[in-house]
């Protein structure tokens, strides 16, 4: 009798028979199942393998009874979707959002709270996300835990970066899943402010690769409104969990149903081009909200920065804030980069070579006393230097057709910029800058937040809505991951969130390997403002002493313009040493930024990545490829290139002898006639890199 | 031998010879000393008498060593001051400013840290803050903990409120210093949001009395970014210590050398009226930093706000955040208070009764759901409801020369008001408001800041400076206690900041000896916006089954128009009552709020005041009443009036068989002649209070 009614029992508290959906060709399947206990999951397989085995859904409320388990399905809703967008600047002219949907929709039994969970499998990848439906028991909440879970089937190769609340300007660790240890890293790296929450916390995108050679991606889309996910590995049983950013008093995420919460995104194939080309994050990212773009438009700039970075001249103005004469006033040291005459000419540079922009930093008054100190009060965004004449750099550049890029530096200070925001971009559209570069170095005010909370992650989306609001582009450095927002608001044009080239100025660097794992990890979420065109790539140029470098050959730097995406691009070295190098500096002119087509040719995260992109518009082509600390050959077929035409290639290539440490500005550039039946034989040094432009022969 | 060397020691570890600062009079000393182990004190004394014994002074900082002892005297410095200046808008012409001030200058021994301290003693009282100079040794520092002792010499009476972090609104208790208890609250008293740090925390200003009649009041002045101070009770000992507001993670203040504490003051006399009249705080605080002040007007106001309180309509619009239609557009409910016809109503009514301005709650969009949930973005500030027309009803105040009020109720919601304040300024601006009523009702976002902590105190400030830059004047509601910020920032007119007569419509109210202790307590601080002047005391008028009502008789309604100093006053009942009495009406129409001459007649906290003021600019006087829930009759003399000239006065006191509970209503008015050498027999109901016009006969 009791074996009858244990058989009973298991009978009645069996797993509710799954939901599967598949991706468009089948490739991908994810099925979602509850348990006996009531608790949703979800299982992935590709090619009928399982690449996430049964993993936990749910999150916990503040004050409220969790929403994982004691779940029932009340019905499942399913979707085919084929659809075609157009980006309003990007890498391809059309992006095709093709994916089948399943929404599982569950009621709690006892709190009667109802929860839908959406899916939808692409042949990239699978999504997945929250959906609090409006109803009668639950209407504001608070997020305590995501529970979320990724479990994989094994130790992968995995590369990471610390989880830290603060900061994504990581070196990214390549190591087995099992060896994931933030307490072994080298923490002297250059990054002001960490919070690193665990030992075994890490960041998304996190690009792994499987033993048998599968590559897995799990990221996050549509952050709004809802705090960056991280995770925790047990890197015992290779799971992952998710760790969401909390607030100054622990909390997560406050939310009001109806409403969602991000997509939670799980690429893989067997192809690693797949992943690094995919554009599944902007798919399931909203339509742009902004209705008249016309103003939205590509810039290739220069910018009074890296003489700051190289120690030439510097942000402030009296170098401390104790340097005042009797009469109160800042004595200048001499050294401030952002003067009047030093701008003209970089505006005058621009206008000779055809630049769209110029950004200047520290042109503003407060840099004296900026950082470092949680500093409230530093930037009013509106009160230039002396010797920075606004008005009479504004008309100039206007004169020669040059637009200005405004820069705002908020040193952390959230709420100060907020206080000054609509005076900034008043000073903004009055002197017709179009554009500004924002920053967060520093500890978050109001304190307690971090960058990567819900509240930061409100503001930098806010702040994109505020210049769109004005029809001004934005391009932020130090904030949190970009997941693709910048399809609905394409003024947040580019951002920073991730070590840039600027660390090769003075910290250990980024090493070669650096720029062929970005593909796969930070830009997933949008462009990037990575500054790369470092001509002068080792820092004993300026000083004997320095022993810091660029971790390229100069070559390299020209092919990043084509394998790191981004409307808005830097020229970051100083105009004069792109005088030294004229003919290595016409890629950098000529290179487009908004595209009809962009292939990936060659990809593999870590070791090397080769793309081709058609000009939008235009039947010119540039192709980049790039290698990490290891020298590398390789064939490309230019079958992409208009079959009947023939094209003028000019190839920017590493000398012979080029070596990113031991001799990297060397290069060679050759010209030579090609077709699409071409084949181009590519040599990159160790660090090192192509660039080629491809212009139509009449 | 020992005994010797026990000898020496208590000889070179004895107290450091006493510095004294006395008032102008020397009726109050101050005494500072060095303890043994180099802990600064201070000692006052009134009369000779010890009226606080010897008390400690210091602070503790985070991650830095605590400035609590281990001084040395490093020199003393004194100044003898005697000034007069001319407030703005004030209760006199002209305020004195007479004291005597010492200024110790510390170092700590082995952190080699200077800090000075700064004591003032007036004749009413002393002050003191800590000063942090400019120095090598301290730059940026965080405060952890305020050690400022006041220890009491007795088990005095105290006026106490606890010292909760997000609220003022309390009634006052009246008990034993050691009957201090706020576990021993009925804390169901219609206040919204509660933070009660301690059983035996309590709110400055603590008014108190000692058994021998001796007035002490403890208070602070010029809180500028700094938190709020308040007090914990040692309820055995009767000492008291400083307890200052955390922030979201329990530091109270951020602060960079040189910089300046809040003053602590200490009021001591015999006299109560001393207390009640000092200009102390305003003394204490910077002068005006506005430089035209001509914008800056007393009001006198109706407005849309006492017929939502008292249910004749509401706030919002559509009742609730569900009541939308088909085509997803609000429902109005059809008892939306703030609609284009009754602003219009309004506005007719204040042309006609020569009132300045009409304020208008409820008429932007959000009231639906705005409070309680600690909801982020609930009002843009800018959107009026679709009933209420913004540029008709400009345009109609406009031509009957009435200025509108603009209504910034925040929800709390502090970071969302200052994301929209710049665009809500410029509506006001394009629409001629020249004043906001702003308020603070819930949970303060950013999540986990207190309405009293660092970063608020500097939000209200912050606002004052901001209307202050465009010219407008701002009435804060819910704000933290004003410590005399209304002399440097003139503009910000006035605040609430205490319980005010709106609780009397919807809680247990406040009782009739309320409004004896407010202006020995909160008005210390500036102008408060009471909204006295209803008329129709009791709710039941509106619905039989309300108990509710103003713990007060309509003729001590008038009074308060005079015992309650502000350059802001409302007229707060419906104009349909008004229109009902408009004999005791007139009283309102008349009364002035900006003065030459304040005189405080008779005063007992918690009992009774009188108070008689001069208009400014003119030779008229007004006089008011009060006394709590104790029937009074007193005289008074009119010496106070010009020898020789002769007055009309109009006497508008409680009927005969008044009572502010049993029959509220009742009063007579009663015209006679009267010159400098009458005597005037004044009999106050229970809860009842008389107001007197002075106009000099011709």
């Amino acid at each position: 009798m009791k074996q009858l009614f244990s058989l009973l029992l298991l009978c009645s508290l069996s797993w509710v028979s799954a939901q599967k959906v598949e991706s468009p060709t089948g490739t991908l399947a994810l099925t979602f199942q509850l348990t006996p206990d009531g608790q949703p999951t979800y299982a992935v397989s590709y090619k009928n393998k399982p690449v996430v085995l049964s993993s936990a859904l749910g999150v916990s409320l503040k004050d409220k009874t969790a929403l994982v388990n004691h779940f029932e399905v009340t019905g499942t809703t399913t979707h085919a979707v084929n659809e075609t967008w157009k980006p309003v600047l990007g890498e391809q002219a059309q992006i095709v959002n093709h994916y089948n949907e399943l929404i599982v929709a569950l009621v709690q039994k006892d709190s009667k709270v109802k929860l839908n969970l959406v899916f939808r499998a692409f042949d990239e990848g699978v999504a997945f996300r929250y959906d609090f439906p409006k109803q009668e028991n639950l209407n504001y909440f608070i997020i305590s835990d995501e529970k979320t879970e990724f479990n994989l089937t094994e130790n992968h190769k995995v590369f990471w970066i610390p989880g830290d609340f603060d900061s994504n300007e990581y070196v990214y660790n390549e190591t087995k899943f099992s060896e994931i240890d933030n307490e072994k890293l080298d923490l002297n790296n250059g990054i002001g402010v960490k919070s690193i929450p665990g030992k075994y916390t890490v960041q998304t995108p996190l690009q792994m690769k499987s033993p048998s050679g599968l590559y897995l991606n799990i990221f996050e889309a549509a952050v709004v409104n809802y705090p960056v996910m991280h995770l925790d590995a047990n890197v015992q049983k290779y799971t992952l969990k998710a760790n969401l950013v909390p607030n100054a008093i622990g909390d997560k995420a406050y939310l009001q149903a109806p409403c969602v919460s991000p997509w939670r995104t799980i690429m893989v194939s067997d192809d690693a081009r797949k992943i690094v080309s995919s554009k599944l994050i902007l798919n399931l990212n909203e339509p742009s909200k902004i209705e008249d773009t016309s103003w939205i438009k590509p810039m290739k700039y220069v910018g009074i920065w890296w003489e700051m970075h190289v120690g030439k001249s510097t942000w402030d103005y009296a170098g401390s804030q104790n340097a005042q004469n009797a009469a109160g006033n800042p004595i200048p040291t001499g050294k401030h980069g952002a003067t009047t005459e030093n701008t003209k000419r970089y505006i005058d540079f621009a206008a000779k070579h055809g630049f769209d922009g110029v950004l200047v930093e520290g042109w503003n008054v407060g840099w004296e006393d900026w950082v470092g100190n949680w500093k409230e009060d530093v930037f009013d965004f509106t009160t230039p230097y002396p010797d920075f004449n606004l008005e009479e750099v504004s008309a100039y550049a206007k004169a020669k057709n040059v637009k200005m890029i405004m820069h705002h530096e908020t040193s952390g200070s959230v709420g100060n910029y907020e206080r000054h925001l609509d005076r900034a971009l008043d000073l903004m559209k009055k002197f017709d800058y179009p554009a500004a570069k924002t920053g967060y170095v520093g500890k978050i005010i109001p304190r307690g937040e971090f960058h990567d909370g819900q509240a930061m992650v409100n503001h930098f989306n806010f702040v994109a809505r505020r210049f769109a609001d004005n029809k001004l582009m934005v391009n932020s450095h130090e904030s949190s991951h970009p997941t693709g927002y910048s399809r609905t608001y394409p003024n947040y044009i580019a951002a920073e969130s991730a070590r840039g080239n600027e660390f090769n100025a003075w910290s250990n660097g980024n090493p070669p390997a650096h720029e062929t794992i970005l593909p796969f990890t930070r830009q997933l979420g949008g462009p990037m403002d990575y500054t790369p065109g470092i001509f002068e790539i080792k820092m004993s140029y300026y000083d004997k002493n320095k022993t810091e470098q660029v971790h390229t050959t100069l070559a390299k730097q020209l092919a990043l313009y084509v394998t790191m995406y981004s409307p808005l691009q830097m020229a970051a070295d100083l105009i004069e040493n792109y005088e030294k190098y004229p003919d290595a500096f016409q890629f950098i002119k000529d290179v487009a930024m908004d595209w009809d087509e962009s292939l990936y040719l060659e990809a593999e995260p870590g070791d090397y990545l080769t793309v081709a992109r058609k000009t939008k518009g235009q039947d010119t082509w540039f192709l980049g490829a790039i290698t990490d600390e290891n020298a590398r050959t390789t064939e490309i077929k230019l079958d992409f290139l208009t079959k009947g035409k023939k094209y003028k290639a000019i190839i920017y290539q590493d000398a012979k002898n080029a070596h990113w440490e031991k001799n990297p500005i060397a290069y060679t550039i050759k010209t030579q006639v090609v077709t699409s039946a071409s084949k181009l034989k590519l040599q990159l040094a160790a660090g090192g890199g192509t660039a080629i432009s491809f212009e139509p022969l009449p």
